[in-house]
This record gives C-alpha cells, sequence and structure tokens, in this order.
C-alpha cells in the first residue's frame, strides 16, 4: 500500500520540472478564491524565492518542503488540468517522507489549512442580525424572508468546512485517492496517539465524517469471496483476518468451500481489495466453541444447514477505523443467505455479549458496596441505567445459599455477590476451567444474562442478541434461546448486533 | 423507474397493519433526539388520534396522510432494524402519490424538516463569545484555546444540517434508496417550475450537494457497453439517447460495434443503469458533420484511426441536472482510450463551442449600439468581460467592405455589424442555408472564434477546445486548429470541455 521511494526519484517522477511548476502554480494560487491558507505561517507560500529552494530534493529536509508545496498547490490551485498531476505528484511524495515528516505535514494541514475564522464570524454577525419568522405569518411574506436564511445557512456551511476539505475533496475523485486518503487517516490516528493535540484530533473527525460519506453502503459492493477470486485479493484475506488466523492454503481454501461462506464490502475506487470481510459457517446448530466452526471436516451437507454462525469480521483498512461498516456488511450478508436458502433461520456469532460483563460487575459491585475499591470507575458508568435496581438483590435467595455453601468455604468474600465477583474478576478467568464453579455459576449467570438482554439494554438497542453466544459463557445460553424468543415475540426476526 | 401503485395495495404492503406501527412509532420518535421537526404544523404528528385517521386509506387524502407519516417516522425513528421497513413503505407510497399530492408532501418536507434556527442562534451567539487566537501566542496555549472552536465549530456544521438531512442520509444507505432520491429531485426541480418558493430552492440546492457527494467518481465505474451487455441495459441506451435518437437496432449494434465506442458510468446501488454514457467515434480524421459519423459504414479499421469523436452524451436521470458527471466521464474515457490505442493523438466534438455564440452577439451588440433594443440581456451579460474592447472594432476594415458589397444590399443594416447580427439572428439560421452567405461570413467567424478562444475566455478556462468543432460552423476552425495548438503551446494535451 506505502512504497517507500528513493529521494532522488521524486523529483524526476513530475512530469514537470520543480521550477517551473512551482511558479505556474503561485501564479494560479494567487487567482484562486476561497482556497487560501489561513494566515498563520503561510505567507511564505507566494514567495518565488521559497520556491526556488526546492530545485534540488536531495536532502530529506528540502523534500519535506517539496511534498509541502505540492500540498498547497494541490489544495490552492484552480481547477485545471494539472490538478490530477498535482496530486499524483503529492501522495507520491507523502508516502516517500519519513514517519516524522509525514506527521509534521500532517499538523500543517491541520492548522495551516483550517477554515477562516474571519469569515466565520462576520457571516454569523449577519445571520444574528436576521429576526426568526413569526408562527402565523402568511406564507408569501415568510418565503421572501426565509431566502435569506437559506442563503446565509448555505454561506456558513461552505465557511464553516476547513480548507483542507478542498483536498480530501479533490483526492476523492482523483484515481487512487481514496485508498491514499484511508492512508492520511491511518497517519492522523498514530499521530493523535503520539501527540494529541485538538488540532489533529479535529481533522481527524472532519476526515472521518467524509470517509463516512463516501463510503457510504450505498457506494459499496458485496461480493462472494470464494476460491475463484484472484490470489492476489485471498492473500488479502490471509493479511487481514484478524480473529481466526488462516494458517495455511487449506485452511483458507475450507473458509471459502462447502458449508461456508465468506463476504466483501469492496469499493470501485479500490478495486481487488475488500474494505471489510466477513466469514461464516453454514452448520447444523449453533456451534458451542470455534475449534468446532474451523475443524468441522467433513462438513455437513449444505442444505442440512439450519444456522449461519459469522465466526469473524476483520477490516482491512486501519484508516478506516470507527467507520462503521460492519454493521451494514452483516444485514446485506443476512438478507443474501435467506434468500439463497430459506432453511436457515438461526443467525448466530461466537462473540462475547456486547456489554454484559461489564453490567454485570457493575451490578455486583453497586450491590456489596465494593465500588469504594478498584471498582469505582465501572459501576460510574452503570450508575444511571442500574439506579432503578439499586436496592434489588442481584442473586435470589437460593442461589445466595447455594453459592455460599459450594463455593463460600474459601475466603472468596462475605457473601454470594462478594464470591462471584472476586471470581469473575479473576486472572485469567480461572473460575471458568473449574468444573465446580461452573456447575454453581453457569445457571446464575445464564439468568442475569436473560434478564439483562430483556431489561437492561434500552428497548431499541436490545434487537436481538437471542442467539448470540459468547465462546466462554454464553454457550449456556442456548437453552435459553427458545424462551427469549418467546418473551420477544420477534422470532421471525434475529438481527445480530456486533 | 416509478411504477404507480393501486391505492387499495399500499395499505396491505406493510408488514405490519397501519395502525399498531403508528402508535409504535410514536412512541419512538419521542425517544429521539435532535430529529424532532421544527415547530410550525407539526404539533399533530405525536397525536394518536392522527394516526387513527389511517385505518384507511381508500380515499387521496388519507393516502397523502399515511405516506407523509411514513415520512415523518423515516426522519423520527431511531435506528433499529424497523427503519429499513419504514423507508420502503415510504418511497413505496410516495410512487403511489399524485403527482399534486407529491408536490404538497415535498413542500411539508422542506419547510417542517428545516433546521433549527434557535440552536443555529444558541451556537452562534457561543461562538461569537469566544476570542480568536492572536497571532504568536504559544502552541500550547493556542492548542488548548482551539479545543472550543472545533468543538463549536463542529456542533454547528451538524446544527446547520436541515432535519431532512436524516431522511436523505437514511435513504441513501437503504436498498434502491439512492434510485429513490434521484426520483424526488426530479420532482423538487419539477416543483421548483410550477411554485417557485425559497424553500424548495434550499431543499433542492441541499439534495444537489449530498447527490454530488455520493456520486462522486470514485463510486462510480466506468464500464464499456457492448453488444454483449444485457438487453435491458442496452433498452436503456435506446431510451436515453438524448443527442442523435437510436432509430433501430442495426443502429445500436453499429454504435457499439467495429470503430466505435461507448462507455458509461454505474453506480453499485443502481445496477444495470449507467447514469450517464458517453459514444465515441474512432476516425481516420475529425469528422465534418454528424452523418458522417451515424453512416460511416463500412468503417475503417481500428489501427487506422487517429481521432476519437466524442459524439454524443446522454444522462439517464433527470434527477441527477447539474451534477456534473459528464466531465470526469469524458477525462476517464479519453484515458482509457489512449491506453488501448496510442496513435489516437485527437480527441474532438461536434458540439457547438460552448459562449461562442452568446459572447460573439454580444460584441456585436455592443458595437454597434444595438443594445438598447431586444438585446439588452445578451450585453448586460457580457458588459464586464467584453468591457476592455469596448472602442474596438470587430470587423477588420477589409471585412467590412466585403460584407457591405457582398452582403449589403438587401435591407439587413447600415453597417457590417448590423448585418452580421441581422443574419445570426435570422429565424432557423436561414444563414448557414445560403452559399454565398457562407462564403462570406466563414472566414469571419473563423477568425473571430479563434480570437474568442485565444483572448476572451479566462486564462484557466481557456483549454483546450482547440479541436471541438461545431456541427454548423465549428467545422471551418478545421484549419485554424494547427494553428491554435501552436499558439498555446499544449499540443500534447488537448482537453475537451464540455
Amino acid at each position: 500500500m506505502r512504497t517507500r521511494m528513493r529521494p532522488s526519484s521524486l523529483a524526476n517522477s513530475s512530469i514537470f520540472s520543480p521550477s517551473p511548476v512551482t511558479n505556474e502554480l503561485n501564479k494560479m494560487s494567487a487567482n484562486s478564491e476561497g482556497n487560501e491558507p489561513t494566515k498563520q505561517n503561510s505567507a511564505n507560500y507566494g514567495d518565488p524565492d521559497f520556491a526556488c529552494k526546492f530545485n534540488s530534493s536531495e536532502n530529506p529536509e528540502s523534500e519535506f518542503e517539496l511534498v509541502r508545496e505540492r500540498m498547497h498547490s494541490a489544495i490552492s490551485m484552480n481547477k485545471t488540468e494539472f490538478v490530477d498531476s498535482v496530486l499524483s505528484d503529492f501522495s507520491e511524495g507523502y508516502t516517500g517522507l519519513s514517519t516524522d515528516d509525514r506527521r509534521k505535514l500532517l499538523v500543517v494541514l491541520a492548522k495551516d489549512y483550517d477554515l477562516n475564522r474571519t469569515r466565520v464570524r462576520d457571516l454569523m454577525k449577519q445571520y444574528l442580525g436576521l429576526q426568526l419568522p413569526a408562527g402565523d405569518k402568511g406564507e408569501v411574506e415568510d418565503d421572501g424572508f426565509l431566502a435569506t436564511f437559506y442563503r446565509t445557512e448555505k454561506n456558513l456551511r461552505h465557511a464553516l468546512q476547513p480548507t483542507y476539505e478542498v483536498l480530501f475533496e479533490r483526492l476523492n475523485t482523483h484515481p487512487g485517492g481514496l485508498q491514499f486518503l484511508s492512508v492520511l487517516r491511518a497517519d492522523i490516528l498514530s499521530a493523535i496517539k503520539e501527540h494529541n493535540i485538538p488540532s489533529l484530533r479535529a481533522i481527524d473527525s472532519y476526515l472521518k465524517e467524509k470517509l463516512i460519506t463516501w463510503l457510504s453502503p450505498a457506494a459499496l459492493e458485496l461480493h462472494r469471496i470464494t476460491w475463484d477470486d484472484p490470489a492476489s485479493l485471498l492473500e488479502k484475506i490471509v493479511a487481514y483476518e484478524a480473529v481466526h488466523p488462516i494458517s495455511s492454503l487449506i485452511d483458507l481454501k475450507r473458509r471459502l468451500g462447502v458449508g461456508r461462506r465468506c463476504f466483501g464490502y469492496l469499493h470501485p475506487a479500490i478495486p481487488g481489495e475488500p474494505l471489510i470481510f466477513i466469514e461464516v459457517a453454514l452448520l447444523k446448530n449453533v456451534a458451542q466453541t470455534i475449534q468446532e466452526v474451523l475443524w468441522n471436516d467433513p462438513p455437513i451437507p449444505e442444505c442440512d444447514a439450519t444456522c449461519a454462525l459469522f465466526y469473524s469480521i476483520s477490516s482491512t483498512h486501519p484508516g478506516l477505523a470507527g467507520i462503521n461498516l460492519g454493521k451494514f456488511l452483516i444485514k446485506r450478508v443476512i438478507e443474501l443467505v435467506k434468500q439463497d436458502m430459506s432453511q436457515i433461520c438461526t443467525f448466530a456469532t461466537l462473540s462475547p455479549i456486547p456489554g454484559f460483563m461489564k453490567w454485570l460487575l457493575s451490578k455486583l459491585a453497586l450491590q456489596s458496596n465494593l465500588a469504594e475499591a478498584d471498582t469505582l470507575d465501572v459501576s460510574h458508568s452503570y450508575n444511571e441505567s442500574a439506579g432503578s435496581a439499586f436496592k434489588e438483590n442481584v442473586l435470589t435467595a437460593e442461589e445466595e445459599r447455594e453459592v455460599l455453601s459450594k463455593l463460600g468455604q474459601s475466603t472468596l468474600g462475605k457473601d454470594g455477590i462478594e464470591v462471584i465477583w472476586n471470581l469473575l474478576k479473576s486472572p485469567n478467568h480461572e473460575w471458568s476451567k473449574s468444573e465446580e464453579v461452573l456447575s454453581v455459576l453457569k445457571p446464575i449467570l445464564m439468568r442475569l444474562c436473560a434478564r439483562y438482554l430483556l431489561q437492561e439494554k434500552r428497548e431499541e438497542k436490545l434487537l436481538i442478541l437471542l442467539q448470540t453466544f459468547t465462546c466462554r459463557m454464553g454457550r449456556w445460553l442456548k437453552g435459553y434461546a427458545g424462551w427469549l424468543t418467546d418473551q420477544r415475540k420477534h422470532s421471525h426476526k434475529v438481527v445480530v448486533l456486533w
């Protein structure tokens, strides 16, 4: 994705020699409207001497300055046939920079190509001078009146776009530009880790919003990945599989073969490389462990499958972090599998139930006043939602007795709650390895998990982890699935939330 | 594209009966934040009685109200698995409405789901209370300081989005939604023709900007259309060809055969239907007339071609008017043709030279003071650009003599300028049918057109109509092409502007 170039090849890669293009661009940028950088640090862009420095790009500093100038040109030049070659030069130059120089350049971009705050303030004052329309005026007056509002609001929307918007927009329409934007965002994210300043956070947030728009699911193509796909694509599946690594070609072939599905979202501008992909196993019943899925050999005939198990989802672009394509991909894949195989009516995952453990710990902490100790952060975040149940007992009397009699002999705690708390917090999930502990905890955790799903998650978000299982404990929930389904009266709608 | 439905089928098309879903949705919308409609006219949405009216959708009025309510739900409900079915119900219901009802609904959408101006004003006051950072402060202070700016600016950007943004965004990610948005925009455009009010213009401008983002060339796939494509796609080429209608299957087959190319932009969300397509003829020399292109049978071998003539470009979606996909399509096609056939170095069109006739008429009008009469509008629009040449003679002394001696015998005008003016303004371009008139006007128009291209068009926009020919008069420019090329020193860059 990123190819490093030797510095000396950079200066020659342009169809122009550096010095004329620099002068040309400076002239052009002088004509452009609205794309001027904000004041600070930018006074030297128009200076011809500034351009002369770049005749040699032998040393890293001048290379940085060359790329910086290309960036400036890419933003400030008017739309002509030159923009494409300037964008190519900029992308090439950028990928050739060292990590430090890239970060420096990103800070320049974030700060010097921000929005024009003077213009924003002028427009605001103008807007605040307008009177809001009164409630019941006739339509005609209101209309003429509103025209001024609409116009000023539109101008404000545009004025509130930072100048670097131009670079993003141009890159997006430039061949290879979307991929490059994803590299830029990955770099911004890693720069923030090193140097968490507001201007970098602001450019990240802005670029993220743009990427969400451009990568809208409507623009993505759902592609079923099979053994017939090009090796160059399959190689990416192997490289980016983030949940259950693919160990060999045979492993990959099995994941694309009978009883398995693999789907990816492709974007026309990034061909041959899914942005995200998901792996599905077609099973007779919901699997208990990932081993069953990966080593189920020979697989059952597909016509016998009643369950589609989503056992892995991976994103290939670090620069697309936080852009929730997975949700849309899962929805599309469920539709597709349903269409293809009507006998499949269970859609499940092996992922942990989101939020359950956090909720449970906060519940336990609240009741036993363990909050003073190391649990403060946990209980705090759930204070509100758990508030109504403040005085309620997490355990039934019978469960309390059971826990104390069977597990309370050690020094684990003074009551059932504390015993369970300490067990769950034990390092490396030791509790899950003891048959004795499991036999007591299983029915309790099952009941509490069912309650969590049914009552504690917000109504709209509940839907529907009915047949979602965790590796460690979720599999016990299996028996509850039917009951949950009845309770929710949504047995025809199984939607998996990631 | 639009299928009308019988009203009675509408109520049953939902998987819910109207009344429960109405109640459900009203409950949900009460929970939603930020998606409330603006105050006017919306008080009745939450009223359960309002919902009861829709149990029957037998008469048009209640059907309108049903669709209006679906629209409200589609905007105001929280993200759940219901949104998709509500969006489908809304789209279906909308396409079943009469033209009048659609327009009524669009006005409701534009007015009642506008932005929240109170919130906007509050944020603005807050923003204006912040101090602009001074020039040379240290980075640390500035940074902490800027964080407040960034946050408020982001909030303002969001607050300045009208509430109907939600509907557009949701439709865009909904299967078939992009196509439906294009139908909505077409309806908005036709509503504006009937009832040109600011709120409709504002919603049009907003939707247009969204569509430009979603239909960015990066999201489009360039597809070469051939005789091997599905008939359902080719049928659309026949239906939408807007420049030179396709008369028969044989005509279509020829346009896709040897010595011809046809390329379209496809969007993944609108499969099997190019949004725009362009037809290209590969010729030995630039054609003089469209007849040569359409009836050039048998065509020359492709390896003998040196010219790619873009003879037709058509858009298939009226709702995408003003979204300039053509410019990008042409650029991509030029690249592709160059790659495929390096011997092709001339890229031309048969389109009239944009702006030339308007410029010429304004020039003539200015000089002969014809402006007082019916030319006021023309000369006005060019006052500024032509200002510098106010006192200059459009015709040379020799041209003036030639015109008067050969064409001035009639009552066409008192001087050369007036004669030419009257000829050019004659109905049905009568002037272009007389060999006598042509022999005089041709060299004059050629000279003036060359001058227009070289001197009058703004520097950045000039590029480069060098080998662009109009059907009526542009073909005479041919002789000038080489000279123009020399003048511009851009013989290696031929970019056709549409």
